[in-house]
């Protein structure tokens, strides 16, 4: 088995040599520009993982990992575009360094190049890498639309705020995984304890993220603390606060949400205390210590020998353990 | 051999009983609405008689003619966001209608679905037409760059014009002859040429459509008559005035797009005038021809009988008989 450090490198390698260098530059220069942006590369490592752990070799699914790495990096493009966010991995987003118009085209090519990539996938599997990258690319759409819908909305429910991250970051890494499985050889069963492996890191992953945005060290987190409170993103635990509060602490957490003009360190802890006060970082915590142990149990039912699936209990670690 | 009409009938059925019916409705509402908004369903028409010819049954090329008129409606979709069209077809754009997020990201789970409709392809012909439809995807965003581009420029030749359509309209007649060709068994030779008959109908077709908006009959025209003039969009004609005209009249040409204060209906009758004197329209007519020509030269070739061919000779000969 390669290790970890391995397969990066493999990925890295090829990233590189995919060619963007063709006539239009104004059409294929921002691709270059957001594949070479960095990214911890964790999606196209699954598929390569997924793949070795069966087979022993990643050759027949480096297209698939890569497909994953371009479609993932055209929806972040896409989604810097319509949330108007401005930064991207510490560089200008395509949509500023650029504009909107470019932005968009750019990003309707890379996903015809994502399935360019995955159409050089072995024929045997091509139909069914095929059938899953699509589903997982209209559900990721879908999450993206819940998203928008869920910030007009008052109502959301902790329920359908997972389903949305669901869709919207986990069923990423759950066909990451599958596709490499399937590629494998791997038999449907396994194939599908993958996509569970995945889905539920990946919801694991994203708790892990809302939890570092309020109670991480500001010092190793790389974006700045309470983004999240300061424009009342509807997080898990916003929403969690929200079910939770009662009294004088609901109608203190209302006042901050509703505030348009305020102090922002102020809002901040203030609105800590109250995720303080209601056991906030506890509740989130246990949520997403439920989905890493169902992740791991569903490893554990894969049918293949525990130094086979090393890598992907490393990865999932080391996701865990992350504090940026 | 189905009549046109039948084709047709076959397109609209199979159109109408897609399911854009589950949620989130935000999502796929815009793409129900940009499908039922008519338009020639000329693309998909071609795919099902390119088969036809060959196998003689249609049924096989269905998810493909689907697959194509939902990416040319997602690129209608795009490109109307992109140029900041208002109107499509008689009604709202989607980016109207709803809001530019909307129109980007229905668009983008069009392009999916294109692909997810594009799968069902018989799977022996799944990994060429997947290809030649990732090929025709990519060149026309290279030919909507090139548009843009070209906004910027004042020295388009008419042959990087010709290249620009090529690329934006053409290639998607020519893959929708070609892919119906391939799913029904016809050789390289015969699929290639197929290419062929739908590139230069469809530079025809555009030649056709610049024309109109300067020559046609405004009460059946449907759009208003010199529209192309007064924005100075960059069409085969203005190219042309502009490297033919001499002296006088070339200032004069110039004086008119360069004005920035004039009387809509003075400038499109002085420029119709120019275009009048230097035999614009003549020439435009006979680069008409001229592919027009080049594509029953190729249909001629196809290793078919006369009668087989019928049906792409009548959709070749209405294309360029249109008013409108």
């Amino acid at each position: 088995m390669k290790s970890l450090e391995e397969i990066t490198k493999i990925i890295e390698a090829e990233i590189e040599q995919l060619d963007w260098s063709m006539p239009p530059q104004g059409l294929y220069e921002p691709i270059k520009y957001m594949l070479s942006n960095g990214g911890k590369r964790i999606r196209p490592m699954s598929v390569l993982m997924g793949c070795e752990m069966f087979s022993g070799n990643v050759k027949d699914a480096i297209p698939a990992a890569l497909a994953i790495e371009v479609f993932h990096n055209f929806t972040l493009l896409h989604d810097d575009l319509m949330d108007r966010a401005e930064m991207r991995r510490g560089k200008p987003a395509v949509h500023i360094k650029w504009n909107d118009n470019t932005a968009i085209l750019s990003g309707d090519v890379m996903q015809i190049k994502a399935y360019e990539l995955l159409a050089k996938t072995p024929e045997k599997y091509l139909k069914q890498t095929l059938d899953l990258f699509s589903t997982m690319a209209c559900e990721i759409c879908e999450g993206q639309q819940y998203d928008i819908d869920f910030e007009k909305r008052q109502d959301v429910t902790a329920e359908e705020y997972l389903d949305m991250i669901r869709l919207k970051t986990s069923v990423l890494l759950g066909n990451a995984l599958k596709t490499g499985a399937i590629i494998g050889g791997a038999s449907n069963e396994d194939a599908d304890l993958l996509y569970n492996v995945g889905i539920n890191i990946g919801l694991a992953f994203q708790l892990k993220d809302d939890l570092l945005d309020v109670y991480g060290n500001s010092q190793t987190f790389g974006k700045k603390i309470g983004g999240d409170i300061l424009c009342n993103k509807k997080t898990y635990m916003l929403i969690t606060a929200l079910e939770k509060a009662e009294g004088n602490t609901k109608n203190e957490l209302l006042k901050w949400i509703n505030a348009s003009d305020f102090n922002p360190e102020e809002k901040i802890k203030a609105v800590t205390n109250i995720y303080d006060l209601l056991g906030i970082k506890e509740i989130c915590e246990a949520k997403m210590d439920e989905f890493y142990e169902i992740s791991l149990e569903n490893l554990k039912k894969v049918n293949l020998n525990l130094e086979n699936k090393e890598n992907i209990f490393k990865l999932a670690d080391s996701l865990m353990k992350r504090e940026v």
